[in-house]
């Protein structure tokens, strides 16, 4: 198999990581697979450069950002190479130009465009294990542009693309994706076998193991991904496509403290009403969560999610602009939670919405705010019900024994 | 003026040392120069980088060794390109392959092969200052190689005569070329001018202020140097074609202790004699120091320098091969210091090797091996003799006053 398999800044953070990372490379090698490793920078370096260039300048350009920070990764992959060559394997590290990773010319947020994989191929047929510079790629200047958080994971993605790879694998600190935070849900289980919309649903909304872009580009390119542990042998979990059969309903429940929501009474239902108000908010640079409506009440409330710490920014704009919108009265709390069960196989099964509030309704949880789609359920409670209402909707569906009966 | 300038190690260590730099740099803008900066790594980094490698591998190959401790001079050059910034100086920050430095294959002691310009002319033509990483290179497989220590020197010289700059300015932790080393030789004074030919002796004799590569290259080019502070605005030394009129006939002295002589006696002097003994040495891949060997006596004595540190392994050697050489017997010194003295005048001026002579008896110190060239005299002296026999010849060409009179 030719194998693309990434390591994140924990995997790589001492030498000692480092060497055993190398090993377990080693092992796979010597199973006969061919890999093409992409690593991150060492834990804290990233950060630890763009204070350097804080304290010289608050301004700091995006350009030369990048290509300071840039510099991080491509020592991973140097000491990645030589620890794998201490291993009795050929190896050679590559940096974004020469691994042919092209991108769009934003500094600090760039997008791959292209992969042009000449190089990582002639490396692969000469027997080397190429080690690549994660999070970065090459803009039309010839500049070195990253790709923005999580891009490393991308990075992998991309190149099992352009070299179509049988398989990606994302090493990381945890050992795969799991249907609840585990810090929150004592009963949180492993997922073995997640499709690509539901692994989409759940990175989107904070399931930290596997970037929103990467899953994006795996499901559309049909990449094999498993996310599993850099520091131990267990099982991860398979991201794939899924035959309808073998979907679980719910694969998970997530959470995101830090929400505020906000309804505006009265904002008639007439056209541009809606527009007037996101359009106000997106000139604010402000992204907006879940939307909600009621349809054909006429009363024309709009409920909407923010971020909190940007609750204030939102405000003001609307309040300064109530003659442009319009609204009789404005609303906001907060202190609340968003909880999100998603499950590809949702859709078509009945009972899902009510199930998650009966589980609310059965710890006398209040539910705020109510918004689904085909494969997610997403409500507002208050934040101090946050735990007893994940755990109540995690129980409801992953009871010991229901979830693998459930899956049948 | 387009200005090429370097910035070394020491110079760019720290935040508070960038920033000045930076400030240096802008006053030189201000008063209608462009600049083309070369940074070295900061301080301790390479050395850092380097350990972590040998923490991972006593093997690691050169390749990856040139891949990771490369990154050093990146990071320099983005710093600095952020300080410029921060003083509203337009910067960009370029690495190797951006800036057209084109060299050898030979991963870890490069060669500049030859620079393309364009990037760089182009970032002038912007009214950008552009920051270069010194000390590396792109080979023809796209890889980055470094150039051998002192390679920051040799870029920048190699840009000057790529850009058909106006001046070439090395800025260090010293303020100039002096007679001798001021922490041997109480007396040292800074040299104000220079030529090529005498800062190639003085630098290749141990002269640490330039090195000697990018001396070599500035001489070819014809590219007026400065050897100048970091720290002040003291002026430095200028290294240039220097018209025989205006030339010293001493232009310094300068000391190695870390030598060992070795004497063959009675090596015929048949065709083949030398060689056989040279050849030897080399193929232990130790470099010879001075070789003297006296016309026409007949005795067959060799005598040459090493460096003390491999003494041992080339005395193995001869022993080993006695019978190939054929000498009578062998004799080894290795409490010597080499002094050399060295100035472009003294081909022209009858004396200065017996001024040198004359300054030695007057305090007692004797002369184990006189070699000459044209612009440079070298002796070895007993070792515990060292200080007192600089001093003796520093002053004999420098006593106060003297110099001054003697360059007229």
């Amino acid at each position: 198999m030719l194998i693309v398999r990434k390591y994140g800044g924990t995997s790589v953070a001492d030498v000692q990581n480092i060497i055993s990372a190398a090993s377990n490379i080693a092992k796979t090698y010597s199973d006969g697979n061919r890999l093409v490793i992409v690593v991150s920078a060492q834990g804290d370096t990233t950060d630890e450069l763009l204070a350097k260039a804080a304290k010289i300048s608050g301004g700091a350009g995006k350009r030369e950002i990048d290509a300071l920070i840039s510099t991080g990764e491509q020592q991973s992959a140097a000491l990645m190479a030589i620890a794998l060559r201490a291993q009795g394997l050929p190896s050679v590290s590559l940096n974004a130009a020469q691994s042919g990773i092209n991108a769009t010319s934003a500094y600090g947020n760039a997008r791959i465009k292209s992969v042009d994989p000449e190089r990582l191929r002639f490396e692969l047929e000469q027997g080397n294990t190429a080690v690549v510079a994660g999070f970065q790629g090459m803009n039309k200047y010839g500049d070195v542009v990253t790709i923005g958080r999580g891009g490393s994971d991308t990075t992998a993605v991309a190149l099992a693309v352009a070299l179509n790879a049988d398989l990606c694998e994302i090493c990381t600190d945890v050992d795969g994706v799991y249907t609840a935070d585990p810090r929150i849900v004592k009963n949180a289980r492993k997922i073995r076998v997640i499709s690509y919309d539901e692994m989409l649903e759940l990175s989107s909304l904070g399931a930290k193991v596997l970037h929103n872009r990467s899953a994006e580009m795996a499901k559309r390119y049909r990449v094999p991904l498993i996310v599993r542990s850099s520091f131990s042998d267990a099982e991860g979990t398979l991201v794939k496509d899924v035959p309808y059969m073998e979907r679980m309903y719910v694969s998970g429940v997530t959470v995101d403290k830090e929400i505020a929501g906000v309804t505006l009474l009265g904002v008639k239902g007439e056209p541009g009403g809606a527009y007037n108000v996101f359009s106000l908010i997106a000139r604010e640079g402000v992204s907006v969560g879940v939307i909600t409506r009621t349809a054909g009440t006429g009363s024309g409330d709009i409920s909407f999610t923010v971020v909190r710490s940007e609750l204030g920014k939102v405000l003001g704009a609307l309040e300064e602009n109530k003659d442009v919108i319009r609204y009789t009265d404005l609303k906001y709390d907060d202190r609340v939670a968003k909880i999100s069960v998603v499950g590809a196989g949702m859709e078509s099964t009945p009972g899902v919405a009510s199930g998650v509030f009966e589980a609310l309704y059965a710890v006398d949880i209040g539910v705020k705010m109510i918004s689904t789609s085909e494969i997610k359920i997403t409500i507002l409670v208050d934040e101090r019900d946050t735990e007893a209402a994940v755990n109540a909707i995690h129980d409801r569906f992953f009871a010991m024994g229901a979830h693998d009966e459930e899956k049948r």
